[in-house]
């Protein structure tokens, strides 16, 4: 058995660092790489690819709002065409680094405000998918599976995948309670196992301690945290050691 | 014969219009489209290609430096890696937008003060070529016959096209007097004449009177002077009635 | 009588030229300089500061979202201390220009997407007032009659100035439709006599052709349009000539 | 026997954290504040002006190019003018931060490449001078004493620090070596030893070993590595142990 293990990365900016790319890259097979509009910059993109063409870490754009300062956090009331653009752009200056590497790109995922507004919003989701339809049909759009996202995408042919959150809880629709860390609470022992359940058996208990069915495609875990590093060093050893091996989906092909 | 005329465009950005592209797109074979440093935006960027591809008109990056509010034109001291990781980056964008219209892209003009850096500088150059190199070899770098750039191309063996700037004066050494332009001294018949005979023998009269040899491949027009279109119409029509046609590099292959 | 006439200014930036300020500044009483955030940029806040110093026009800072891209004009969802801060920022850098040519700031006003986001929010014209008292609670701030902000100042004891809005129709509840403007249909001559009696009377005809009453303390005239200069020009008269000059609020102190 | 202690702040920019501002706010007498153009945002300003205002400590504008992405550490070729307007938008956004919190502006330290240019440009100098003696001729400029910034301060009747370096070499000529830290190669105690030295005999050992004499009004310390704040809880034990009392110059008045 095969799962993705995805990470979002390149969110250093200038002299600025954040997250621990250099370690969390070890332990995952795709990397989301901020497209230089709410983190990232052309330098730091190169040596994020770079980093990823090391590990053979498959590379997805990591596209947000042109919103540095609010870190692409903040809605922002975007026309479809202006999300779109900023899509494309975003996407090509990352293939431009990965055929620099002799790389190809597997992946969208939008970031923070734009993944959640695009997740309510079935015009925002069309203009997401037609911009990839449109230039690389072949990419894979990351995203929940309580989205209309997720639906549309599905409706629309496109390539997708169900992210399961590793560190965050599950309300009882499916949706993700992005106010709540798991971390602080539970053991990464304990996440391990909820990330292994769900990936064979498709299933997770929420908040109110029912169980759902969820679709996983992927699991995100995230990089920024003091204890993300061992967190996702315990999943993925948990999975391994059970059987499921972590390959990216270009490697599958 | 066969010549390529060039325009600096997209570089408009948000609600700043700037230039006539909608007149100057008519008259041209190449447009240098700003990647959204200097000038741009990822909007203007998808309209200017679409608008090129509805003229079939070959598009190239504009790349500059990352100053919008110095439109590029201030010179910064950015390491030969910072210029290559944002020319790539750049590249990208556009050529995601070529994409998109099913287009691809054919050259690679630095932009202002970088332009003016390379031009001196064989670090910078080099930087220049082998990002190209690494990225897409066949690119063509335009650039002015009497720089670094242009002879390091040679040698590189990097596809390059010499500059005849339609509009500007020439020193005895066939670098171009950037502080005087001559559209306000000479008339659009005299400046047509003298781009025919720089086109068609590989000669210009300099600032003091004497004739040297100048490389001309592609021929550069400005587009955001008031009379930039006459000038621009002029100097194509003059060209196609003395037996030179107008075709950009990419439609000649 | 008296009536202040504003107008936005300093919306250039960097290369980009936007508006008709030299023009405008002739006609108008106070200037709503851009802050640097949605248009503007340092060297134009000097230059527009200059001119109204130059020109005995009063001050204001046109505080916007930090979208230069977009204008100002997308709805961003900053927390109220974001716009707190940022209006902070803007405001102080436009008092230090004004300190430059011994001026002062006379007046606040938010503009595009913040200007309508506070008119409906307690939150933000609460943010936005509190910034004001805190730093230099003398300042007047320009709003709607019909808006959350003018009863919050109103109730804070913040001077505050109603603004009508010469080119725009009005709704039955005194609201601005800003989908419609009304230059391509009226007459310059006829809006002038609009704006007579609404500074006058207090009265405006309605979209749908009732009269209603209308604050009026200052009138704004936009100068981003082909008719701008004279429309602002044929009010001003029309105004003067009936017996009303324009005086900004600070000069009448 | 009283010095000032000065150390760069508010470096931090968005999500992105910088220098460890909490605890070097504890030891020092001035805070040198970024002006959002190479570091900071209104947020992170006012955050750190207000907790300059609750220890006591004096505020300055650490003034820097228009270059996030390069830390202000690049050289740009701006005009004196955009340099001046730079400095004129940046000073008066800290002083309305400052005014919110009841403080006063004490000086003016541009950043790196601008500090570094400005040094070497009597045109420069001249620009930022004349800047701050239009706006707010109290102010101190803060400069190395080896430079033409101080000399031209003199001749122009500004206020003026002289600044020491704790934490770098000194060559013969007086001008500070970036290129070489002290930190790893001595130890706090030493540091403190030559810091005493400095402020109380104006002697330095140069790199090559010779002393030359130094002008000490202030001295600086860095907050952005690791052993930043014992460094400099050890120079001010040392300082204060041998009668030199940390006093900013607002203090003294």
């Amino acid at each position: 058995m095969k799962i993705d293990l995805n990470c979002d990365m390149g969110e250093s900016f200038g002299s600025w660092k954040m997250g621990m790319d250099e370690e969390m890259i070890k332990t995952i097979s795709s990397a989301n790489i901020a497209g230089g509009f709410h983190a990232g910059d052309p330098h730091v993109m190169r040596r994020t690819v770079e980093m990823a063409t090391a590990h053979g870490v498959a590379v997805g754009i990591h596209c947000g709002f042109p919103d540095l300062v609010g870190f692409g956090r903040r809605y922002i009331h975007a026309s479809p065409k202006e999300i779109q653009d900023d899509l494309i752009y975003q996407l090509g200056a990352l293939r431009e680094f990965a055929r620099f590497y002799g790389m190809e790109v597997q992946h969208v995922k939008p970031h923070g405000a734009l993944y959640m507004m695009a997740a309510e919003s079935e015009e925002l989701s069309r203009a997401i998918i037609e911009a990839i339809q449109k230039t690389d049909p072949g990419l894979i759009l990351y995203c929940m599976e309580a989205s209309v996202t997720y639906r549309l995408a599905k409706e629309m042919g496109q390539p997708v995948a169900a992210e399961f959150y590793a560190d965050r809880e599950y309300a009882a629709d499916g949706k993700i309670v992005f106010t709540r860390s798991m971390e602080k609470e539970l053991d990464p022992e304990a996440v391990a196992r909820r990330v292994y359940r769900a990936v064979t058996e498709g299933k997770v208990a929420t908040l109110d301690g029912k169980d759902i069915q969820v679709a996983v495609d992927t699991v995100c875990v995230h990089g920024d945290t003091p204890g993300a590093v061992r967190l996702a060093e315990t999943i993925a050893a948990y999975l391994r050691e059970h059987g499921v091996s972590i390959v990216s989906f270009q490697d599958r092909r």
